[in-house]
């Protein structure tokens, strides 16, 4: 046992390490740090490392600590995001959100289609082409400190949006590969849960934290427990329990945790909370974008290199345009910055082909294709969104963001 | 993936919440919240909860974050504890440990022999009972804010000193159970690389830090990863990789923790690394002392009561009077405050026990007698160290503590 978490500190140290310091070469030379950090990953995964680490068995405490860490990242997202703030944007945010899940879906079934493969394949393909990993957006544009700035809460709504959509299409899909039919009443149950769940949440999470929360006698008794007041336990609490309900009824766990750090970004503790939770999302989040990294494998990339480029090509420009004509009123540059934050796809896309996978609806080259996709769009995606962010014209000031 | 991810974070969301409210409701009246904690863990693991929430399984991923959870408290102990501190103590810090190591080795090893039991047993017990387990005793302190005090430097002192101590001991008793003699060269290869892993540490880690890491351009290059400077992620990897190093040659990965903590101690950066450090630890150290409750099994427990209430009362009176005994130049309340703060065994004693049941050096019985010792020292220590620390003189003003 003592042997063995030194072993796991161990994997744990130069996993973060390696992330900390190619995060930090390339920020020497502008490239955004997560980049560097998902490389770190690659590096580990395909050299001798691998197995001198013993990375390559069960790594479940690494997916752990990962999802850990992108919850907490987008927990703190949340907080920098009001819910008035949202609702100023949500009308926009709806229509980013449904053309940047239709474009993609056409545009990956028709692939399928002319390439002659059956029409489950193409299917499953247009599905991971819809689901928009929103990660590594926003720790692109937290670091850049631009969260306060419209076309950011655009992406974040639509980001939400995107997920509830794709929890459709991901759930039309598993059926036609599973039965061959569809059960409407189901997927009315689902659509139903998910619309509940974060609609009930944006409207009433962040009054129930104001009145539960705030002036309350016993929250004060606590105190003893958290020297400096319960309201981080408190928020954690709520962020756990919110990301692993997201969870059960089949949203991404992320978007449990965003709704949760919208409850608290109206309340007097939002500023006392981003510091504390600063901590653990430095830690963190480098296992996030590390394991991203681990998990590709070069030499079966190498193999599917031409679909697989062909169709992180389609999975660039059908977000661009898809949801770049949702936000076209606020003008092209903003539109095109809205358009790539959608870009990466990073572990949805790949959730999708492995449900696939695992019910033999798609070949195992397609499954590598969608994987190469996926960390393709979510590795370029920084560079070109830093880039398209700087291009923008000056925010108002008003819109600004304090953080 | 995706619901494998909710069903974990359901885990965590139960055990840290319960460890919370439960904490709380110590805290309300006085107990403290650690108690709680643990105790959170002990229902859990014995109730319709452990199998519904499938905690009865592999549970790596809640060892390795509770694991953290202490490497990092330690850590952050540390920080607050100078090396200049901790040469004025080392004297007094060298006896307390020596004593509070012979003291309880030769009563468990004379419980064994006045029982009838083999020789191997009773060496066993003897070395189950040496080691100290400082997490508990550093919550205590720290929630009470006394750890600039000499008597919490002396029981920091002497918990490196008994881990050094304890490995030696170990060693021995596992060679004379495997082989039935000694290899005194294997011995003192270990005794080497321990004393100078901490003497190494001890004398030039707080001077590495202050020469390489303060005024160097380099460094602040490096800002752009860090929005607050790349201080943060350097402690981490400090932090992690003496932890994995003090792991890999015997010694608990707390020593090389708390070793990485004082080396930060007295360099510029140590207050912003307390705070950036308060949330991780606040999020991280409840799933530790969570997870010590779960691996209570009350069942087995009762079933060896009587043995294992004899052992815990000679668990806890041989380190008080032999720890108690080396301290006593201090006064009687000090040398008690000590004493008590030295009495937890925690997961130290476990896995002492473990690796004699793995030998089969031992009966199934005995360990079950030591995981409740280890348990019940632990469960015991802290409400007597508030108490002990409250009764103790008020500290000399220049000594205070300043967090």
């Amino acid at each position: 046992m003592a042997s063995e978490a030194g072993a796991v500190i161990l994997q744990l140290f130069v996993l973060f390490a390696a992330a900390k310091v190619l995060g930090g070469l390339g920020g020497l030379v502008r490239i955004p740090s997560v980049v560097g950090e998902i490389l770190a990953g690659v590096i580990i995964g395909n050299t001798f490392l691998r197995d001198s680490l013993q990375l390559s068995g069960e790594i479940e405490f690494l997916e752990i600590l990962a999802e850990l860490g992108v919850v907490f990242l987008i927990f703190t997202v949340g907080l920098e995001t009001p819910f008035e703030e949202m609702k100023r944007v949500g009308k926009t945010s709806l229509v980013v959100a449904i053309l940047g899940v239709v474009l993609p879906f056409v545009a990956g079934y028709a692939i399928m289609a002319a390439l002659g493969s059956p029409t489950i394949e193409g299917l499953f393909l247009g599905a991971a082409l819809v689901a928009t990993s929103v990660g590594i957006t926003a720790r692109v544009l937290a670091e850049m400190g631009v969260l306060g700035r419209t076309e950011a809460r655009i992406i974040l709504g639509a980001a939400v949006i995107d997920d509830v959509l794709g929890l459709m299409v991901l759930t039309v899909v598993q059926a036609l590969g599973q039965e061959g039919s569809l059960d409407p009443i189901q997927i009315a149950i689902l659509l139903a849960q998910a619309l509940i769940f974060v609609g009930l949440l944006m409207y009433f999470g962040g009054r129930l934290v104001r009145r539960v929360l705030h002036n309350n006698p016993l929250a004060e008794r606590w105190e003893w427990t958290a020297p400096k007041g319960p309201m981080f336990a408190i928020a954690v609490v709520v962020c756990l329990g919110l990301s692993a309900g997201a969870a059960l009824i089949g949203l991404a766990a992320i978007i449990g945790a965003f709704l949760a750090g919208m409850s608290f970004a109206a309340s007097d503790a939002r500023h006392d909370l981003v510091e504390r939770f600063e901590g653990i999302v430095q830690f963190l989040t480098p296992f996030f974008f590390g394991f991203i990294g681990l998990q590709v494998d070069l030499g079966v990339a190498l193999s599917v290199w031409h679909l697989a480029l062909g169709v992180t090509v389609v999975a660039l420009l059908t977000k661009v345009v898809g949801c770049g004509l949702g936000a076209l009123a606020l003008g092209k540059r903003s539109a095109f910055a809205i358009g790539v934050g959608m870009m990466p796809r990073g572990e949805v896309g790949i959730i999708v082909a492995l449900i696939g996978l695992s019910m033999a609806a798609i070949p195992e080259g397609l499954y590598a294709v969608v994987v190469a996709m996926s960390l393709l769009t979510t590795l370029l995606t920084p560079p070109i969104l830093v880039w398209a962010f700087r291009r923008l014209p000056p925010a108002q000031p008003e819109r600004r963001n304090a953080a």
